[in-house]
């Protein structure tokens, strides 16, 4: 059953476009060892935790932002995710000179309303839930002229997460596995856009907590579903729903999705602390927790495979407390 | 004054050749953004906490060992440091397929001895202080016919070390300061050698904890002199007297030599969890820190200069506790 065959899948042109549209934004981060053994183990990992507001988010923002024009620009945008997204559209709207506004649930930790703020961004708060953010984003959207920039579910959004991909090809050109973190999937659907469309024999991987499988059981289904709730400690990974055009292209191009729980989550972090000296949040070590499912031993890997850390904004106390264990 | 004329200072050459000695060896670790803000500080950051055995070390021991002959190699290796030079050299000797004998103190933390023993070393305990320790390592050479490797003053090591000084300008060809944290003094004079070598408008500032200010009290003195005690959480920094030869570069090409106190090197360790996503031990912070003694705002920083992280081998739990502040 293909229900995505309407639906055209961003191409290779348009992340090679992308890429240059967000040079001078985003930068490029470096792919590093897996560990400091000295048996090199042929694990990469690729650091978007080091990436502009610390995240690969500023990537697709950035896409997005450059393709607006001028008197778009000038009114401004908005978006309602209060995570990466949110600090990484905040981030790109100062740089190009446009107002952003940034919902977010009157619950949100300080750590990243003054994330936002910091950026320069409008942030206002409303209700508790995604979808009376997303209600109230829509509104002030319509009634100010702004331009929505969606999370993940967005042609130009992808082909600026796909960038990734690129760049690890470009390190790494005998690529035989990678593992990307799935949160709506755009950094899933960009990846794999890149990676089979230059290497087609390479297999793309998703991963995404337990707690939050949206994608798999999507695949499972045949259909984009909807979770009744999702919970990990993953908080970049929680939507309950992956996109539609995120989910055609892990429908057609992803090798398949697995899922990681908590624990396993929160080894992934302390192990990239110990083994690689690489801080990540857990959202952005699911990859590398789905290699170590895999692999007993990660000295006993030897072709090249590459995980993808998709962000590091943890603060620094709860990030103490997983390194405790 | 001159002390050091009858000492020839550690070449060009020789580094470039203990380059292509150690390669296989050595890794070559990626110079990485200080921050993850937008507004592109020129601060870089040379990660040798992600090298081979997590710190540069390993680049002055394998460029020893590749110089000994069959016959030395097979009788073995000794050497009396119980920190990063102790697990560098055993890692490398179990490369090279070479014996090694790791003297520590008993009271050695457990963490290091297991490290050198991981990587096949002899683990000897003699006594609590390094006079003890490295008698009873003569001791051993001399009824064995090992090879003596030392943590730092000696050519083949400070030209191993020079090869961070190499990459370093590779990849930032328009550098115009580079901070080297000193413990005994061999990176910052093989980075000097390197730096002023290729490039001598180039200032190398090396960075000592105030409570281990062996290198500038010796420049001060104008010969190297020997510290009571030493006494900081930098411990891979706390020698009480630099080598005579490491002091000898010094003198002749490093620009100065600063002090942070260890309230700064905890903020550094703190910043570049934060703000770079990385993990470095205390002692590898310490360029960080006197970057940030120097520059009120890194944002201000509009010139290339680079420090150099020197090594990421903490316990977590330490990590944890530095992080909570």
């Amino acid at each position: 059953m293909n229900a995505d065959t309407a639906r055209p899948l961003v191409t290779l042109d348009e992340i090679r476009a992308a890429a240059a549209r967000i040079r001078g934004v985003a930068r490029r981060t470096p792919l590093v060892h897996g560990s400091s053994s000295p048996r090199a183990t042929t694990l990469l990992l690729k650091c978007e935790n080091m990436q502009v507001a610390g995240a690969f988010k500023i990537r697709g923002a950035a896409n997005m932002l450059a393709r607006l024009d001028r008197d778009d620009l000038a009114r401004g945008v908005i978006t309602y995710s209060s995570g990466n997204h949110g600090q990484a559209l905040a981030c790109a709207a100062q740089l190009l000179g446009a107002p952003a506004v940034v919902v977010m649930p009157t619950t949100a930790p300080s750590v990243k309303v003054n994330g936002a703020r910091s950026f320069g961004a409008e942030v206002v708060f409303a209700g508790t839930t995604s979808s009376e953010r997303k209600a109230e984003a829509e509104r002030i959207r319509l009634a100010r002229g702004l331009v929505m920039v969606p999370p993940f579910d967005h042609p130009w959004i992808i082909a600026g997460q796909g960038t990734v991909g690129l760049e690890i090809l470009e390190d790494c050109p005998d690529l035989v596995e990678v593992y990307v973190p799935v949160g709506g999937g755009g950094l899933l659907a960009g990846v794999a856009a890149a990676v089979k469309g230059l290497r087609p024999d390479a297999r793309v991987i998703g991963v995404e907590p337990a707690g939050a499988a949206k994608m798999s059981r999507s695949l499972a289904a045949g259909a984009p579903v909807t979770l009744p709730s999702t919970s990990s400690i993953a908080d970049g990974l929680l939507p309950v729903r992956p996109g539609d055009l995120t989910f055609a292209h892990a429908q057609r191009l992803v090798h398949e999705v697995v899922t990681v729980d908590d624990d396993s989550l929160a080894d992934a972090v302390r192990y990239l602390a110990r083994e690689a000296k690489i801080l990540v949040e857990p959202s952005g070590a699911a990859s590398v927790a789905a290699v170590r499912q895999r692999y007993r031993s990660l000295d006993a890997i030897d072709r090249p495979i590459v995980a993808v850390l998709s962000g590091g904004n943890i603060a620094l106390e709860q990030m103490a407390a997983i390194l405790m264990g």
